[in-house]
């Protein structure tokens, strides 16, 4: 049996949580009277009897398996293509084999049989790219191995003078959290996939956080990163800072896979903070929101929260339906109160017509909450959930499950997120706005689309959009292959990037070969020929 | 005539502030009442007749000229062994010839034809490096050029709504905030050599800020780079942020003019702090004031300065004499009074028996000082001198025109630097202090060792120590470079970095390639290989 058996095969996390009839009835409705558009219901998802192509090999070590129900199970991510074609059942990319090596000192002979036999091999952590970050054809190999990296899944060390923690790469976050808790201690970084996702996955996607600034990239948390390339180990020095040379995490930060396996690093971790703010602002015009949220940032306050949300994004959230957009707005603070703060930012907020009810404010006093181990703690204590702000941290770790019951009724949905800077920030997203819901109209009858900041900085805000649309059944996957062909296209006409925290994969290659130089593109190529030089670290992702 | 003619030959910064009878006599007084050795008091500097090697090679482009003096003011940088060299009037490292383009355009006919006749090109900006990062011998090459980009030196673009500039390479630090100052905005971007070094100098090197913590280091402040590679260009999209594969810009910073030479770069530029508090705190003991500082910086306040000196630091700058060590503190804002902050650090330095006397709290009404244009506005306005960051401050800027003094009257000086984990660093300082004490007294016959933090992270602090030495006349060069072995050795030992702002160039090489993994080496050099097939570019340095 394999040992994601409580996961869903084809869905987003635990298996019990697959949509229930209940969930999609009331899906159904809100579809038709929130967006406008028919529900399709899909055929019945197909019974757990799959039909996987033969494996092609079959790795000589005893952590490896050729078992078809684990090869489905690391055959795709979370994206909506993913889960539709599991959902149909539909596994002909699975890998031949599995590896899950219960030791990281297991994975250099797997790499060196791997180059000799050129196999390729795809580093699976959670598995929830939404990029194509570990669906590998691998056409002109002899084979794919998936390398599940989730048996190495412990806190090797922790120095509480300089507050760092040595983690192995395939622990998730609660698993993470769990065991520093033992030491008083956080990383507080949130991904969305932080349920499943793992530390060497947010490595090397260069995941971002839930917070809004300053510490929510697990870039700015690593200290130091070790790796198995197929020429042996990258085992970067443990340092708070240093200015020799291109920075050699930044190097292994944003790989995905294509160079090697994160096996460990060395993360910054902190005690859990004591003083927290928030509000919730009302703004009629979007664009109001705008100008106060870049007039916040550019004052260089950094709120813990600043996500501006859109109103159909209100809407989609069931925060507001009267068509104005929210500011989520918090602070937080290891050492003294936020109130000065957050009142800072909400005077920048009123002076472009924002409205709030009172403050929240917590301090050690006020806090109900103890440590909280394994849960996500970002946005306040489980006794404050009824707010805005509480709604939405629930919602936003929901999210994702609402995905698998939106497919089961036919609705195309996906995410997709930029970066730029402020200046061409109204450009892009009106254009965004029309091409994508034209394009959506066109290939699926009707559209939604709806948008909000998910980070910001001084010079520009991370717009994150989502879209819902009727599917056609059995047609999916071209059609959300031909709205995303217009989004992408469109964020790159503007010079933004093409992905903020998505990460490349196979879904972005295109785009971010057009986004970086061609000279550099040229020169990590050569890079990968010195460390991998039969070229079988996760083909076809990123290079 | 040298376009550098206002500027000293040999020593650090403008030819009118080489050292007078008067400083030599005060500085040989200082010497032997203070450090305890005499002072050895030089041949006087040899006239303009510089006797430099023949040319080996003549650009062919109107731009290049083989001037002698011109030659030698692009022959070294403004470490110790290169003033002594100056000093002496020792040129053989001169390169050839040396190329001032007026536009980035010219640039590329310059590589392509040094790449066909194998003559290397060494980016110069200010010549302010003390790590050899401009001294080129060549051994292998037709001939060497120096490609000084100080001709590049314009603001060409202002974003107000993102507040950003694009600027040239060529810019120095006065330059770019006086054009910036026009504009209402400044850099903020104070590194010592602040006054000759460039821009595309500071992105070549990584250069470290005067601040401590947060926007201090060059790399946070730049959104693209552009660079002209022997290849071609090599352009950076400008964006705020991405998560799109390794970043480019991660990957010039720190290049040191190896892959190519930095021609512009967007920038990210703020208007002028209006709130500012400081205070001196005063500890017993260093240790006290170590532990202090590492508190501030974890419960993560954010201090604009937080430098502690040690005794010997403290009584260097004529701030203290009776062994305390001093902790500079102090706080800025763009929005709110930072009294507050000031206070809550305070009170943990209070904690370690920290004492201080009356802050200093300045807000838009209490300021005296208008735009500061082209001056380095890094403490407080200028009516506010008379205190220990002030004079810290004076200090500050003019410490490299001391080392002209102390090199004049036969005082080896130099300074180095490194970032280390806070677990290992009172070993790491304990082991520096007496080797390298040591290696002077062997080398010297005495020596004096003073230490400061310039940076602190949570994970840990950036040490930089001076030491001054008696040297003996003629054999300075041997005898610095036998100590500074022993101090990288030192700190090579601890795993701590080999350079934490003062970059790699030629004299940290060895130690950078212990420091970095093999492989990621190996990984540099064929990038290099791609992007700069002939291998011109500053050959030596770096890789």
């Amino acid at each position: 049996m394999s040992p994601d058996a409580d996961l869903s095969r084809w869905g987003w996390g635990h298996a019990d949580r697959e949509p229930t009839d209940a969930e999609r009835r009331e899906t159904k409705a809100r579809v038709e009277t929130m967006l406008g558009f028919p529900e399709r219901p899909l055929l019945p998802m197909p019974d757990d009897d799959l039909d996987l192509p033969d494996p092609r090999v079959d790795p000589p070590f005893h952590f490896c398996t050729t078992d078809p129900e684990v090869r489905a199970r690391h055959t795709y991510g979370k994206g909506y293509p993913d889960l539709v074609r599991g959902f149909y059942g539909e596994y002909d990319p699975a890998p031949d084999a599995v590896a899950r090596p219960e030791e990281a000192s297991q994975i250099p002979d797997l790499l060196l049989w791997a180059s000799d036999e050129r196999v390729a091999v795809v580093p699976f952590g959670g598995g929830t790219s939404v990029v194509g970050g570990v669906e590998c054809h691998g056409p002109g190999y002899a084979g794919v191995v998936s390398l599940d990296t989730r048996e190495l899944d412990r806190v090797l060390d922790v120095d509480h003078t300089s507050r760092a923690a040595r983690v192995q790469a395939g622990i998730t976050g609660p698993d993470l959290n769990a065991q520093l808790a033992e030491e008083g201690l956080q990383l507080r970084h949130y991904p969305q996939s932080y349920e499943f996702s793992t530390f060497g996955g947010w490595v090397a996607t260069r995941a971002g956080g839930h917070f809004a600034t300053r510490y929510t990239h697990i870039d700015d948390f690593v200290e130091s990163v070790r790796a198995e390339t197929p020429v042996g180990p990258l085992e970067t020095r443990r340092l708070p800072a240093s200015g020799a040379g291109p920075d050699p995490n930044r190097f292994l930060l944003g790989s995905e896979g294509a160079f090697g396996v994160i096996t460990e690093g060395w993360v910054r971790v902190q005690p859990r903070p004591e003083h927290r703010s928030k509000a919730t602002v009302r703004f009629d015009d979007f664009w109001d929101g705008v100008e106060a949220t870049r007039e916040v940032v550019q004052a260089r306050h950094s709120p813990a929260n600043c996500r501006l949300l859109g109103p159909y994004e209100a809407m989609l959230n069931e925060l507001a339906d009267d068509g104005s957009s929210l500011l989520l707005l918090g602070f937080e603070s290891l050492d003294g109160p936020t109130d000065e703060q957050l009142e800072r930012a909400l005077a920048i907020c009123g002076d472009h017509g924002g409205e709030w009810d009172d403050p929240t404010h917590e301090g050690p006093d006020t806090a109900t909450g103890g440590e909280d181990g394994g849960g996500a703690d970002d946005e306040g204590d489980a006794a404050d959930r009824s707010d805005a702000a509480g709604e939405w941290r629930n919602s936003f770790f929901e999210a994702p499950y609402r995905f698998n019951t939106l497919v089961s009724v036919g609705v195309l949905v996906d995410t997709f997120e930029t970066a730029v800077t402020w200046d061409r920030f109204p450009d892009l997203h009106e254009t965004v706005r029309r091409r994508v819901t034209e394009a959506m109209r066109e290939e699926c009858g009707a559209g939604f689309l709806s948008c909000r900041f998910t980070h910001v900085y001084p010079d520009g805000p991370a717009p994150y959009y989502t879209l819902l649309a009727p599917a056609d059944p059995g047609n999916e996957v071209e059609q959300w292959r031909r709205i995303k062909q217009t989004a992408s296209d469109t964020l790159d006409a503007f010079g933004a990037t093409s992905t903020h925290h998505h990460a490349v994969g196979r879904v972005h290659r295109e785009h971010y070969h057009r986004e970086i130089p061609d000279s550099y593109l040229d020169a990590l190529r050569s890079m990968k020929r010195t460390l991998d030089p039969e070229g079988i670290m996760n083909p076809g992702a990123l290079l």
